[in-house]
């Protein structure tokens, strides 16, 4: 793959110059008023995918913003096949003033691009966008058969993308899915995700009267709504950190000693994490190290609580209702709607005399977590340690990402979470940026993962 | 007195007619556009009083609206002096376009006039000026000497009251005052208030994190302030509604067995009760009586909370900070500022580890509870029952009137609170109504009570 690399080598400038220009495309999906700029967006990325004399490439529609999809299968049906996903939608880019530079004219400061969507998810996109360009311009035949999905939804939460999938499985047949949409441990310390947790996001309301009271009058008579729910909340978990809904625990997978010694080994420095949040002490479950509890133990936490007077000074209120959103991270093998139902049953026995309890779950997300032996998370890993010259982290992530659960689940593979980003990225926020150097690094180490792959099924 | 319960019989529709006058000025404290209407409506009260013959009656300025102060002190000093207090500022009309008619235009229906402050407290303010011009006109000598504090900034929280009051101690001395300005136990039924629950209203802030957190990348990792504060809240009551701040009973002043069979004789439907504000149960202190419960005992609430994500849908924020408005209604002999101190030190001794706790003060007041000996309340209870031809009941009321603590420890006196409204009189509310045989029974009741406290002081 001499020619490859030294094409790669050689397009830096090009590779750099194609990004920006789709960059400066701002195809937020949250605002109806950028529907041409998302088919822009969309169209660029099949253009520059035809140009490179991809076999096959195309903007295809859904119920939603479309996606583009792309393959390049001509490596035989004895070699893999990688599904590459990823999104061209961005976050809006407000608040502007905060910008240093605007959010869609992409600067280069310090060896980073700064713009809306430069690590999420275009730069990332383009790292095997270009990887596939550089097999196909060197002459070379590309050594694993590849397909793209890059989707316009999924900051708005890919409402299409699910039926999408359903409904085009052997187009997007493959063998595994591969995605560059997180970051990596550290600065020149690249990792591999290979879990992720699920998600059962509830909402619960709490009635009492049929208006709001005052509270003299009626203080003491009657159940205060609010009351109420914040004793149901205290009952959720106990002092430990442990959650208190019945059969909660028992289908999480337990950390193996071998997982609880990978986690110790990890490079982490505790003052510096609780620095960086500005706490003076981390909690949570007993018994759990700091990062085994953010990454690899279910979790419960409010995630908002309304009810009553909240504005200026002070009103005698006995309010009417209450109300809370209530998330819970789950690990495998735990399942969103028994949690969900485990979660309702709970608050409804808990509930104290006085108030209606009404409970109802919003979207959820199915924990993953992909076997470390997953030959696609070994040629990632080699691709990662050739070009960095360090060996990669396995590591396990606390958020959800939905979609990897359902390529999973509709197209029975594993994912490579190959993020390339860094958590200094500042996604979603004022000037987001992507660092150059790891957007070649990226680049390359793409390109050899094809190889390595390609290889393992000689 | 014969002449005098003859001219109030004579002078039904101009009593009337000059409550009407005083309702159509929108004196609405709150809204500086009405700064005007407020100096009417004290010139107008002055001028109704002067015009009758009254020794002495003029519109003093405070630090804020100016107060009607007037006085006819010619019975003699043997005889008792009762200070009127009300006010004649009145809450904001709106929503308007729920008025049957408009605000400020009274309107007589089935025997009620609608306006924004028939009840509160214009027309209750006006039986207590009629009854003396009634005295002054009718040629009969005033038994008792008889003072006026009408003031403009009870709706507001009578700001420049306090310090009116500490100015003019000299001026306002008096044996009692006499405030009509809360509702009667039931239609035909009368009753005099003998006490109030007194409030220390506070104000909880728990900060966590610097920032907003991602509940998937810190879940489990860090406290939840929100999760944090609920366990706190849920520690202030115990299951048998209980208060758990240390010390918080140690001065409440038990109930007698008398005052508690007065409260079982108190004629109430507990399904009515619960049915009006459309609860299935009560609920409080274990051990107490509904009634009880409302008006005898202390009590906690919280009056608002908020914190987090509180929009539509979903967001899997941990968020930086939580916050409450907690209220606790006291009895005599409790200290709004000791139980301020003992919650305080309480929420800092159950802070959980991980999160700052900060407790504020707001406003407060003390419990009052008038001595039913007091001759005062007897003159009074004899009046109405002469009117009603029912023996007035003796209640203690949930709520706060903080003037009435500040009589009694700026003017060391007893405060008698006779009011004539009803519970229904929708005060703060659209279609504000006052029922217009109260007005004249509560006139002649005032007419009455003179003469009886005369007569005990003959």
């Amino acid at each position: 793959m001499e020619s490859v690399l030294d094409y790669i080598k050689q397009n830096r400038d090009r590779f750099e110059e194609d990004l920006f220009e789709l960059l400066r495309i701002p195809s937020i999906s949250t605002d109806p008023n950028h529907k041409d700029d998302i088919n822009k967006a969309a169209d660029y990325i099949a253009d520059n995918l035809k140009n490179a004399g991809i076999d096959h490439a195309e903007v295809k529609p859904t119920t939603g913003n479309p996606v583009v999809y792309a393959e390049h299968c001509k490596a035989g049906s004895d070699k893999p096949t990688v599904l590459i996903y990823g999104h061209y939608d961005v976050q809006p880019s407000d608040p502007d003033e905060l910008w240093e530079t605007p959010a869609f004219e992409p600067t280069v400061r310090d060896g980073k691009v700064y713009a809306r969507g430069a690590s999420d998810d275009k730069g990332q996109v383009y790292i095997h966008v270009n990887s596939v360009i550089s097999w196909l311009k060197s002459g070379e035949e590309l050594p694993v058969n590849v397909k793209f999905l890059i989707e316009g939804e999924e900051e708005i939460g890919s409402p299409s993308l699910v039926p999408f999938v359903q409904e085009n499985k052997d187009l997007l047949s493959c063998d595994m899915v591969m995605v560059s949409d997180t970051t990596m441990y550290d600065e020149d310390q690249p990792s591999i995700t290979y879990g992720l947790r699920g998600l059962s996001y509830m909402e619960v309301y709490v009635d009492g009267p049929n208006r709001d009271l005052h509270s003299g009058a009626y203080g003491g008579a009657v159940q205060n709504p609010l009351n109420a729910l914040c004793t149901m909340i205290a009952k959720l978990k106990n002092e430990h950190g442990e959650i208190q809904i019945p059969g909660f625990y028992d289908k999480v997978e337990q950390l193996t000693p071998e997982e609880r010694e990978q986690y110790r080994e990890l490079p982490y420095d505790e003052q510096a994490y609780k620095d960086a949040i500005g706490v003076d002490e981390v909690f949570g479950e007993k018994g759990y190290s700091t990062l085994e509890r953010a990454s690899a133990r279910p979790t419960l936490d409010v995630n908002g609580i309304w009810g009553g007077y909240q504005g200026e000074g002070s009103k005698t209120v006995l309010p009417a209702k209450a109300g809370a959103k209530i998330s819970m991270r789950l690990v495998p093998n735990q399942d969103q709607d028994e949690v969900a139902d485990l979660f309702k049953k709970y608050m409804h026995d808990i509930a104290p005399p006085g108030v209606k309890v009404h409970v109802e779950k919003h979207h959820g997300g199915t924990p993953v977590k992909v076997p470390l032996d997953f030959e696609g998370l070994q040629a990632a890993a080699d691709a990662l340690e050739s070009v960095y010259n360090v060996k990669p982290l396995f590591t396990r992530e606390g958020g959800s990402i939905p979609i990897v659960a359902n390529f999973e689940n509709i197209l029975g593979v594993n994912t490579i979470l190959m993020g390339m980003g860094l958590r200094s990225d500042a996604i979603h926020s004022p000037n987001e940026k992507f660092t150059l150097k790891d957007y070649h690094r990226g680049i390359e180490a793409s390109a050899r993962f094809f190889k390595n792959l390609a290889e393992m099924n000689a």
